[in-house]
């Protein structure tokens, strides 16, 4: 106690500050733990953290927010600006129409793309940023390839995942199954998640790699149901415009999918649906 | 071109890069990038890297390395404190030996950790930093559970991930299939990969959620031998010790399993072996 304090200087702290609220966003921070880490009066985080909300609006890479009250603070909410959006979308649109992607049945290969942290990040902040004003509690997924995606997205957001699954579990005792038909094959099939997974009466975003018909994302409502809860949203990478009549209408997407050429690469360009 | 350029403080320079670096762990990051961004010399985007190594290392919050020559820059290698480590490893393991966790057939319920972005960020942090020092490719993991832990993970490493499926979808064009036996069930399943998903002669590491005795982890490399692969690593969160005999001897785990108490919650301590 007797021991002379360390001190930081403003740019250490702005570091510092900066790095702790990019890897929470969405997590109300409170400035005690800034006060204690840095030895400072609240009066100097605060002014810290004017400096970094200023450069993140400027540079339009998110937000700072200040959320008043005993249990207040400050938050990190994701943010991107149209030109980053549709840069984004203009690459992956040529990425996803090389040649070697199209695979027997018409499939376009974009596995290494849902697996690729550095995609997958900067297509979940695109996504994210649509659902910062929602009261969104979790992000769902049905396994398997949309995972890492829909990871990102509930962290963005500060909320759990909840990864449904294609079969029942031993491990995750009681479960809810639902039946539900794909739009698109017209097959059915089953989707099921653990009673304790998620608190009954929440709201919930539904997050995809690629939509069809939408037949998927209407058997999430039906297993949601089973929970009492609610999709309030939906956000996929890429959504096909082959399956022109879609089972549900609101939804946003990076990418939209329009066949294949007679060349026989896909056909895609940036979808107009993402608003702010 | 004839307009005054924006000029950035320091202040506002230091937290921009500091945002860029962490969003993109043992990514090489160019200093032209921030010269361009910043209007600013070289020689002043060096001074503000500095900063943030010093801050970054007094606080044992990771590193920032410069990589030199042509294609050199800088980046962020994630890192994190002994102190932490086991503050970490302590919470975990109170929160699984919460009595409401076990599952018929003693399983312990760990979903909601698995899934929750908090709780996998720092996971992975501690996982991560054990394998910075390696040339590591991918980070595999085999769906369902691991997925999101072995995403950061690969996101920390600044490499892709891969998921071993446990079956073959049509959509990821010709795949490679082997039968393992789980060691601890004496089961015979079965594990695939498409083709394309990995390049030939790659170092990997494992990451999956629990490890019994390793049955698993022993797929894997019989897997990775078909594309004439190497594991180097191996990183799990639960160790269990109730399977004293492994089948694999070299791996890191954040906290071990002893079984479940007379009073039904699960025994468990923070794990020897996470080494630096």
């Amino acid at each position: 106690m007797g021991d002379v304090m360390e001190k930081f200087s403003r740019n250490q702290r702005v570091s510092a500050i900066t790095k702790l609220l990019v890897e929470n966003p969405n997590k109300i921070v409170n400035l005690n733990n800034f006060t204690e880490i840095f030895n400072a009066a609240k009066s100097t985080i605060s002014e810290d953290v004017v400096i970094i909300r200023d450069i993140f609006n400027k540079l339009k890479v998110g937000n700072i927010e200040t959320i008043s009250g005993a249990s207040g603070g400050i938050k990190y909410v994701c943010g991107v600006s149209e030109e980053e959006k549709e840069k984004f979308a203009k690459k992956l649109c040529l990425i996803l129409a090389e040649k070697d992607r199209i695979i027997p049945g018409n499939f376009i290969y974009m596995t290494d793309i849902m697996y690729n942290p550095e995609f997958v990040h900067e297509a979940a902040v695109i996504l994210a940023s649509n659902f910062n004003d929602t009261e969104v509690q979790y992000v769902v997924t049905v396994e398997t390839k949309g995972i890492p995606l829909a990871y990102e997205v509930a962290k963005m957001l500060g909320v759990e995942l909840i990864i449904v699954r294609r079969d029942s579990r031993v491990t995750e005792g009681p479960t809810v199954s639902i039946n539900y038909v794909s739009g698109s094959g017209k097959r059915i099939q089953s989707m099921s998640l653990a009673r304790k997974a998620m608190k009954r009466g929440s709201k919930c975003i539904f997050i995809d790699d690629f939509m069809k018909a939408g037949g998927t994302a209407l058997g999430i409502v039906d297993l949601l149901r089973e929970f009492n809860s609610e999709l309030i949203g939906i956000g996929v990478l890429v959504d096909s415009m082959e399956n022109k009549s879609k089972l549900i209408s609101n939804y946003i997407s990076i990418v939209q999918f329009n066949g294949i050429s007679e060349g026989g690469s896909a056909i895609l360009v940036p979808s107009k649906n993402i608003e702010k």
